[in-house]
């Protein structure tokens, strides 16, 4: 009650710096425990573990890196169907602003709505004219204050509904997804 | 606690079919109290009042329509922010399949997610290679079985969510939102 | 030959800054003729005079105001089908960073291409970690450098495709669309 | 002039059954020469030689295949900034209707877009009630007649525009892409 993850992949350490602060941000609510992946590290049983998850990838060409994409096809396929209820959220680092950033989280919470999470965005500002309403973003390394906050930001927000949430979903008995 | 509004707005007739069964969807759950409105009927307290929505429009070139876009603008304005943490989701009709259902579900959940609303879909299979993954879609009138079930179970994955939910989000005291 | 027509919808003023900048990039290109026009004024005659079009709206919840919708829905609807082959773009004005600018820009090119424009973004980068993939963003009133230059970019590209390509389009006789 | 390059993933071998059928359209119109490639096997010189491209992918958790992801990344990489003005478009088969197999082909018209390809739908209707707005769509195996002719429409469509607008690009010289 109160596990989250935080999944990234990187490529230039931008985003595995956002990461570090979406955790810092999540161990601001007293009870969460919170967990750091790579995309090369996590298993399905990281995500049988949480029950809220940030996501963050590279942004590459307007939608999640390759290596983030295959994590969720190739290892945790397994899983798909027993996430229902728990609460995602995304973040990513791009190369310039206009550059696809808010589009990649995008990509992003389709896969996490296609496994049943519950997504979210975040309505505040953080800074003057900065907000994360789809996810934070971060231009190159999210070495500004503004930047900065939105991730903890997100992982607060992200720990906040996990602490509300997870004992509803614990109580529900969903039974097993039908595929057809 | 469970308090569902279905939303809605109709140029042929068939997203309020679809409206109309999300909503006996929805009424599965014991203790769901479950409310329609079009969009020209629905006002703020009608969102304060839910627990969880569905939003409903026709696919008019991949976005949701201007009617529906309006209420969010010009009716609900008032109230943006004070959503965090209701649950939130899409249906629509289109013209032809490939025609942009899909998109237009998408467009409606955007909306939603900057509400603050944690948006979903549902990873079952409702028949053979029929889903509602991003909402329930239907092509013109909702007729056929598949189209028909893909509605019931939003709505009753909707009323499920905010039984599980709502108690836990009534916990909270996020505060009000921060604009800057 | 080279009509390019600049649309935009504006709440406090500054997508109408940025229409202004996307036109002036335009003119850039000799033989182009530029008309703007607010979603307001613009008639179906204005989109069939035009090779090439901008679109501009302010980012509202994500989604492109619905003011700019209901245009496409009620002023346009009529030469839907008749568009095909002409070359379109997005900008979007946002009150914050990260706020749904380049959301707001999707489900602008949605549009357009559902009408059956060709729609496009800009590889190139205007400036230090600024660049319009996906159109022009611009937080506030596109008052800085890096979004005067990424809207004038715009208008600029938007004017060597239209001068490039509508000769070619008008050889093509692709006759009326077929709708069922 | 008239090179139209065909790149798919196939899991199943349903997204392979689109290609085909998506070069028989282009196919249709003289002087093109058509080349299918998979994820596999194309190489950046396909993308140099081609004046047009279709990508297809399996409809995976709503984006695009990470197989197919990669080929944009690691293989295509170095001729990004050099396609400008090519045109392109997408398809995808799914597993379930409502699966998300038009979200899936707009996470491949945002790569087009980014690489600098000019990207397209089709108004028309292929059959009754089944169109191709945002590209083709096929629910499994592509063997209705409605889901075949809309990929070949989208490959006739793909030719016509590069037979209309190869001429002008290559009468452009846009100059090597910036990059900061």
């Amino acid at each position: 009650m109160g596990n989250i993850l935080i999944l990234y992949d990187s490529r230039t350490g931008h985003t595995q710096r956002m990461a570090e602060y979406v955790a810092r941000g999540a161990e601001k609510i007293p009870q969460s425990k919170v967990k750091s992946r790579s995309a090369d590290e996590a298993t399905p049983d990281d995500l049988r573990w949480c029950d809220g998850i940030a996501v963050g990838s590279p942004t590459q060409f307007g939608v999640l890196s390759a290596k983030m994409k295959r994590f969720w096809e190739e290892v945790a396929g397994g899983v798909w169907g027993q996430m229902d209820g728990k609460i995602g959220c995304a973040f990513s680092s791009s190369g310039g602003l206009g550059g696809g950033a808010e589009l990649t989280n995008l990509s992003t919470l389709l896969i996490l709505m296609n496994y049943g999470f519950l997504v979210f965005g975040v309505p505040d500002y953080v800074g003057e004219a900065f907000t994360l309403h789809y996810g934070a973003v971060a231009t190159r390394e999210p070495s500004e204050g503004n930047e900065i906050a939105a991730c903890e930001r997100l992982g607060e927000r992200l720990a906040q509904w996990v602490a509300a949430f997870a004992a509803g979903r614990a109580s529900m008995d969903l039974g097993p997804v039908s595929q057809r």
